[in-house]
């Protein structure tokens, strides 16, 4: 038996997610499943490092599957991305050790959120970006994001509905920076939060109400507060899913 | 009566170009038309820089129209991006001169060709870029394009089947970059051609020579010779539409 690791790029506009909640909708997890099983020939059970919702990326997911068949890595990955839709793409294939396991092994993940800060709406970035055409202190999101650092209770960014009880997590950088030199010349303001885990829809959250403090429309102090409320009526409401990308995940 | 100038965003990927040959196909300019004649409630011809070919995208292209209409340019900029779709975005609105003529008033166009060269296919920027996969001798590729510099006759880099008699244009600059700094990380090669005009196919024309020489399949001094042949036959086949953007049209 072997188990690979596979590192997928994707773009999640076109599915209802990794992995959907029913079974109605077209999944990332459940067009690579398929793909993998009509080469290998062997049904599949792909593990990913996370689940991403329908309409957020991937620039690189990690998941790993286990397999009776010999066929060489680099034969596998071509197989892949010939087969596979062009909205999707395995960019490594690894041999990993039998206790390898894309979730439960990870040590860190980091999101990217991308907005897009003028006042028209984009046409080439429509499906990247979260369009936000009023001006942004960006300063004060900067200083108002520290208190997140550190191993925190982010109750206050878990959107009810998940079954999670230790809502405690790590957050070790979060960045924000204004990116001007992209293919679009685009003003973006590119926010990447990396953490030991994350909560769902907490990226999400976060930046809703980061983007509420740079707005001013809360109060210069405001994270802290919400944070310690851990009370999710507290926060911003959540960006657009479209704005969001798995960046990496750290093994 | 007044003539109006707009500057245009477009995704290329679901049009059949700016200006179908036939009139079967959704094309940019029938969908701009459709929508400014629905807002201004007046019949309008819009006349562009240039037809740009189905896939191909534009970050700045310029049309103008003449109308009666007394609507404030922010409002018509605001009724136009409510109304068009999302891969049709306009930048810009401004008043222009009734003799403005966004072709024939064109002092320089400058057109972007974008190469992802690595060895797997992307996802996310698979409308986008040409995906390369074979390396690439950059600076071979610099020093050969440096003969396209100045006014030359560019006959053999004309698709046939364009009814233009005056084949010299003017290049003024030409850049060959790598660009890897961008949202997807991806080592992009970006070509950028500014020339007083462009023939038909003509930049696709050129990069498709210029790949064939960084991949070492003409050899040194092959641009040159290809140029003074004056026979489309000479040159590489033209690379696909969907790496081309039209990045500005200078007055």
């Amino acid at each position: 038996m072997r188990n690979l690791k596979l590192t997928i790029e994707y773009d999640g506009t076109n599915y209802a997610g990794w992995q959907a909640q029913k079974r109605k909708h077209k999944t990332i997890q459940a067009v690579l499943e398929n793909t993998l099983r009509k080469i290998l020939q062997e049904k599949i059970r792909l593990i990913a490092s996370g689940r991403t919702d329908a309409g957020v990326h991937a620039l690189a997911q990690v998941a790993n599957f286990k397999v009776k068949s010999e066929i060489s890595l680099e034969k596998l990955r071509r197989a892949l991305n010939g087969l596979l839709p062009t909205d999707i793409a395995v960019s490594k294939i690894e041999e990993a050790g039998l206790d390898f396991h894309s979730r439960f092994s990870a040590k860190a993940k980091t999101y990217r959120y991308t907005i897009l800060n003028r006042p028209y709406r984009p046409a080439l970035l429509r499906n990247r970006v979260y369009f936000y055409p009023y001006p942004l202190d960006i300063n004060l999101m900067r200083q108002e994001a520290r208190c997140l650092l550190g191993k925190r209770d982010f109750k206050s960014f878990c959107t009810s509905g998940s079954d999670v009880r230790d809502t405690m997590r790590t957050i070790k950088r979060i960045s924000i920076k204004k990116f001007s030199d992209n293919l679009e010349g685009a003003p973006l303001l590119v926010i990447e939060i990396e953490a030991d885990g994350f909560l769902y829809n907490m990226v999400r959250n976060i930046i809703g109400t980061l983007i509420e403090i740079g707005r001013s429309r809360l109060p210069k102090g405001s994270m802290k507060k919400i944070l310690s409320a851990k009370d999710r009526r507290r926060a911003g409401q959540p960006v657009p899913a479209k704005g969001l990308i798995l960046l990496r995940v750290n093994y």
